[in-house]
């Protein structure tokens, strides 16, 4: 079956909606957490359940080494694996692989595991083949990421041959058994920030008829008044009816930013890896638990979030666990993050519902910036 | 108020009964969790609750050094500071501080922090008033912790310690303005592996007239052989109408074996450290997750366990997450621990209760000898 973005209300750029796989239906605009290895850290998919989760994100080069796609396969793949029945999204496994500095030619690229020092090869159709068995709802394409400094040749040599190998991922992804029954399929645009190698990745990604479209290779690190530019050259090219999610990306400023240029999803370890580190995301903004001022503080992480699944506790509890390690309060502040993200777009949602989207963005500019 | 233990039934030397305390009743025999810094290690009182938890443990001797005693008193005390309402016992911090070789006087135990190296006087009287401040429902006394082997003089001066010291807790505690109305206070009986000391130390503990007693210095690498003429030593001493509590022991042998003597407690970091390591507490005895045999394990923990918390997720699942250290394991697995301890011990009261604590015993002594 196809993705679809269905189109419930449009506000200036921003839109809400609803997307539709096999498997079901996702508001949208959504974020969806990152379970790395099939768990995000520190929570079960009965803790997903519970903060309303619809989509999660798993990595396919950690799965594909740790335990590997055949036993994940084995065991009924990935959504009986997490015992999750909402919605998965499996990267391709080229944003880690990039990552370890890897032998790449027009193939695919070579690379050495971070577990064991084991040599393994990811080619498009491999890419295509992995995921097929881990068995998300979405698949990603298999692309090249450079640098995000990379010269305008290597941006140049990403570009092409992230073109070729999104035709090969097409052609394997539409001739599996069974992938394109239950699975759908992403491609990705790259192009750094120049605007003409977006338009130009946009244009030979549509060109492969994607169920969805991907801006990769941004909020890598560039400032947003380079990285919306670019992001704009691509998304007038992606067709109305296809999903369009920012890959990697999870700040309140830049999810409301791009939401109003026509982003429908976002992943990013921002909530669940600022947890760990003691920050915590309010409606007033971040700030970090450790700080001396809420040692016998017993007020909650967020006083204006009364649902917040760990508003039981105080903030001076909760300092005193992450300031002596103890991995609850890791735990409960994952939640909180998350939970309070995934509050932010629901508002953000009901914001572009109600044509209120440009009073939201400006609250939360005022707020965050 | 005065805590008591009120018998529902005998079988043998066994009893199941209540545990009645100013804060209200907790069925016995009872296990009760470690929560050393006010958390179980991956759980919040919320998972307690749901657990079926009625005491958890904690530990003076950390909660003194972070956050602080008087942080925990100005927070509302540890059931308001960890938000729940539960029993709470707090140790008395001599285990910890004889760990770390003290200088050790007549007055108290003089100790360097582990967490900052700073120096720090523990006395009867001071163990009792910061755990007045932490505000547990059952202290305990300050005790004097020999070396598991220590030789007979050393032995002889620990229980000598003990008893001067615990003469000193109760006038102290007695004295406390608020402590007596709502916390209650438990002697620790010593003495080694020495049937005579510990009926010594017994005798000269229940003098003091405490609230509970509890047995101290056992289950610290001694054979169950040696510890349990100590134990029956000890608790033919002990009056029937006070709980009696086994510190430190939670292994099933050691506790079907001590509840055979007339034991009503228990506390162990067993099912949760062994958790952490990836060790299963089941029916059919214990084992490790990590062996390769269970990589393609879809069936749970414990097929014998269909109550289980984590019982919805795979062994299979599990030993990935377990492998890859991601903290979503060392959370399932400790849920399924104590889960699984909690209900052993409510079949072994119930086993109490219906006079069939012989079949029970001989079950659970094939099963773990």
């Amino acid at each position: 079956m196809r993705a679809r973005l269905e189109v419930e209300a449009r506000d200036g750029g921003a839109r809400a909606g609803t997307l539709v796989t096999a498997r079901g239906r996702v508001a949208t605009p959504c974020f969806m957490p990152v379970g790395t290895r099939g768990a995000v850290r520190h929570l079960a998919s009965s803790d997903l359940e519970e903060l309303g989760v619809e989509v999660v994100l798993a990595n396919t080069y950690h799965l594909m080494l740790r335990p590997g796609a055949d036993t994940v396969a084995r065991l009924g793949g990935i959504h009986a694996f997490a015992d999750w029945t909402g919605h998965v999204l499996t990267d391709s496994g080229g944003y880690q692989v990039f990552s370890l500095e890897p032998r790449v030619d027009d193939e695919g690229a070579t690379f050495t595991s971070t577990y064991d020092g084991s040599t393994h090869v990811l080619t498009p159709e491999r890419a295509v083949d992995v995921q097929a068995l881990i068995g998300a709802d979405i698949q990603m394409v298999l692309d090249v990421c450079p640098p995000s400094l990379a010269p305008p040749p290597v941006l140049r040599t990403a570009v092409d041959r992230t073109a070729a190998w999104a035709r090969r991922a097409r052609r394997r992804f539409l001739e599996h058994p069974d992938a394109a029954g239950r699975q759908c399929q992403f491609g990705i645009v790259q192009g750094g920030t120049d605007a003409a190698l977006r338009v130009e990745s946009a244009e030979r990604t549509v060109a492969c008829d994607f169920d969805g479209y991907a801006i990769g290779g941004l909020s890598v690190g560039e400032p947003r008044e380079v990285m919306l530019p670019a992001l704009d050259a691509a998304m007038a090219l992606l067709p109305a009816d296809r999903p369009r999610y920012f890959m990697g990306l999870g700040d309140p400023v830049g999810i409301v930013e791009s939401v109003g240029r026509g982003v429908d999803m976002f992943d990013c370890v921002l909530p669940t890896r600022l947890a760990r580190h003691g920050t915590i995301l309010t409606d007033r903004g971040r700030y970090n638990l450790t700080r001396a001022e809420f040692a016998d503080s017993d007020e909650p992480l967020d006083p204006d979030f009364p649902d917040d699944p760990a508003g039981r506790w105080s903030r001076g509890y909760l300092r005193h666990l992450l300031l002596t390690r103890e991995p609850t309060a890791a735990r409960l502040i994952t939640l909180h993050n998350v939970a309070w993200l995934l509050r932010f777009m629901r508002r953000l949602r009901e914001a572009v519902v109600a044509g209120r989207f440009a009073a939201f963005r400006a609250e939360v500019l005022a707020t965050w910036s």
